[in-house]
């Protein structure tokens, strides 16, 4: 608890919010603040928050210089509490990954609206005219660790969606994130939209987001963007609906008919291409009877590639490499160059497998064989289940969507990849000339 | 706490459940069995679907007496507590009633399968193929109160959805509930379906509820039917996502450009066709230059028909039965015949009115202004928003959904009515022919 952070106003936040004395009360602000702002959003028309959105960027462009100093000021605080490369990198930002930020704002603008559409209309035998329309989800709570650029891409996807949103960044780039979020902020103002639509707590207390969690008066839901155990915090505690995903256990299943250089290319692919997404693949299963054509060439490929390999008996006798899998490797997301590698009778056990141990993430089935193909599709229960494409496809971008918040896991609102048009809900308009129901 | 009840066994419920020893553990048992259920119901062609159901009708109508020797063994023992004539009325079963149980239940049969839906696809420029397919949502614990026939209605159009359900009734409907579960659960294994597809508690045990709004691991959404206190302990306690409505305080609003023998009409059906359902209207707005106008005939009307006005001054001096409202009114969902009046300035007091007093469920314009019209439904922030029409079309069957199962008021998901539509997720297909990420 640091009670004196609470007082510290920062960039792109309200003297209101940072001078309440309870950091409680100053959290309900924000969200009463949100909802107000919230308010305006929904009835802005999408040329309006696209102009904010193009603002932002330009901002961002502007702001560079001041951006990149609060982040060495992030940096330098991390470095001293001896933060280590990995983490540093991903906190890091450079002119490059600054204008990726603005880039990316500038995308989002070039979407369509996803507010206002008409979803489905019918007309009612006595008359009555009903239309589902899209509509804002209204106020987003955003919870994320180190990576400061997720305050301007889930800042700009709530804010195309008429959303508003109270973004937590982790408190390694309070500065960073502060920086970017006032020119975010700059960008509403200059649309003539309130500023109010994207803030943020001017606090690094930890205790701001069991605040969040509670904010159920004011949130419509929570996106958490971070490792395991931010997730699993937000997902026990929260009041507030959670649109997330706690593991990203991804299988490849090489079918018996399977191409051997599809297969190949796929599973290098899938597990290699970078190993720390939730789309990348974990277990790599595979037919036994095809398992001595098809895994030697993935083995060695895998190898040569700097993974480290886990089999069943029988994979261990297709290469010296491959180490002895536990029990825990098939239920173990490694989030590294680590693949378990295990042979199965065939389709049935392939899908018993995936059901057992999988997350209901993203799963793909190697295979020519169009009958066992579309068996795959339909039976395996996850977000995305995939034929003959690598599980790294598992985002937003790569679906065509411009831009995602997040995968959400849950079946309840959005599954897959969240972008603009899965932070919307929606209403009915009733158009009637007098009906009274009998 | 009954312990003795947890014990009985009952008619559509499974020995091993009733025979647990410890209530969490017989609960964690049924959604067990449910989530297994599920996965086969869920690759359930439609038309097997449809033949449970039918078969259930059959059921209901064949088994006619023992389900109301099974009701009048519930109708005694709550007379003997004391029951009220409302509550022994919403209790009752008769003939009539449960012939509408029936046709209801091939009424869900006869409605398109809402499972399979290809919902949006795409084609991206790397060649793969993307599609939403609608699937259905898993498992549904419904928490409800005394009318037996949710039983039947909430069951079928969950097996409609493909989904497994646990039907948790109130104690007072105990042997009602499981006479006609029996007859759901014969339907579904003349069809070949698992009749662990729908299961109750055995027991009326309220702590039951505790641990059903505790079962994540196995249950995908929580439906709550019934009075306020018992939608408020399942909003307030449970662990898995609720589609449910708080409150249904509905709005009327009088525009000046109001076609008077419209307003008289629909006012007088808003808020008297049945008083105790949630789209009933609590609260007529009318604009202070028209009240003169528009309110006399409908103010004669409503008394006529033996509803309590009350009215700030402006109402009050236009007719002497009507008693002053206090601020509380606003605030009242009356569920009763009793009306509260305010005359507002026009339509941005109307809207703000609404804003601050409403709950989001649904309410109504009248007016032949079309400008006037098409702001309310555009910026009243509502589940349902008409225009020209009762509020008391709130309610799936009149949209043309066949049934729902309840009406949410939450931003996720689901808004407006929950049919057997809005009892799905949906999942992404994709098929490649090779592809891998960059």
């Amino acid at each position: 608890m640091k009670a004196e952070a609470a007082l510290k106003q920062e960039p792109g936040t309200e003297a209101a919010t940072a001078a309440a004395p309870d950091l409680a009360q100053a959290i309900a602000e924000l969200g009463r603040r949100a909802k107000a702002a919230a308010a305006v959003l929904a009835q802005a028309p999408g040329e309006q928050k696209d102009r904010a959105l193009r603002a932002a960027a330009a901002a961002i462009r502007a702001e560079g210089a001041a951006i990149l100093a609060a982040n060495r000021e992030d940096l330098e605080a991390a470095r001293a509490r001896g933060m280590s490369g990995a983490l540093l990198d991903r906190l890091e930002l450079t002119p490059a990954r600054l204008e990726a930020m603005a880039a990316g704002l500038e995308q989002i603008a070039a979407l369509p609206d996803p507010v206002g559409r008409t979803l489905a209309q019918w007309r009612r035998p006595n008359g009555l005219e009903i239309a589902r329309v899209s509509v804002p989800l209204g106020v987003v709570g955003i919870v994320y660790e180190s990576r400061p650029n997720v305050t301007a891409d889930a800042g700009g996807l709530c804010l195309k969606a008429g959303n508003a949103a109270i973004l937590r960044g982790g408190s390694e780039s309070f500065h960073s994130s502060g920086a970017i979020l006032a020119c975010l902020r700059r960008g509403l103002a200059e649309a003539g939209l309130p500023a109010d639509a994207l803030q943020s707590p001017a606090t690094t207390d930890r205790a701001a987001v069991g605040h969040l969690l509670r904010l159920h008066q004011y949130l419509d839901v929570i996106v958490p963007r971070g490792g395991r155990g931010l997730i699993e915090r937000v997902m026990e505690e929260s009041r507030v609906p959670v649109l997330a995903h706690l593991d990203g256990l991804c299988h490849t299943y090489l079918h018996a008919g399977a191409d051997p250089e599809k297969a190949r290319a796929i599973t290098v692919n899938a597990k290699l291409r970078r190993v720390g997404v939730c789309g990348a693949t974990e277990t790599l299963l595979v037919d036994r009877a095809a398992a001595a054509d098809l895994l030697p060439p993935i083995l060695e490929a895998l190898a040569a590639g700097g993974c480290e390999l886990r089999g069943d008996a029988a994979v261990q006798g297709l290469d010296p490499r491959v180490l002895p899998a536990e029990a825990a490797d098939w239920d173990t997301e490694y989030l590294a160059p680590i693949l378990s590698v295990k042979t199965v009778e065939g389709l049935e056990e392939a899908m018993a497998h995936i059901a057992r141990h999988g997350s209901h993430h993203t799963d793909c089935i190697v295979t020519e064989d169009a009958a066992a193909a579309e068996r795959f599709l339909a039976e395996v229960d996850s977000a995305i289940v995939l034929h003959n494409a690598s599980t790294q496809f598992a985002d937003g971008g790569e679906f065509g969507m411009g831009a995602e918040i997040g995968i959400a896991t849950g079946r309840l609102h959005a599954r897959g990849p969240v972008g603009a048009e899965q932070l919307t809900s929606y209403k009915y308009r009733v158009r009637g000339s007098g009906q009274t129901r009998p």
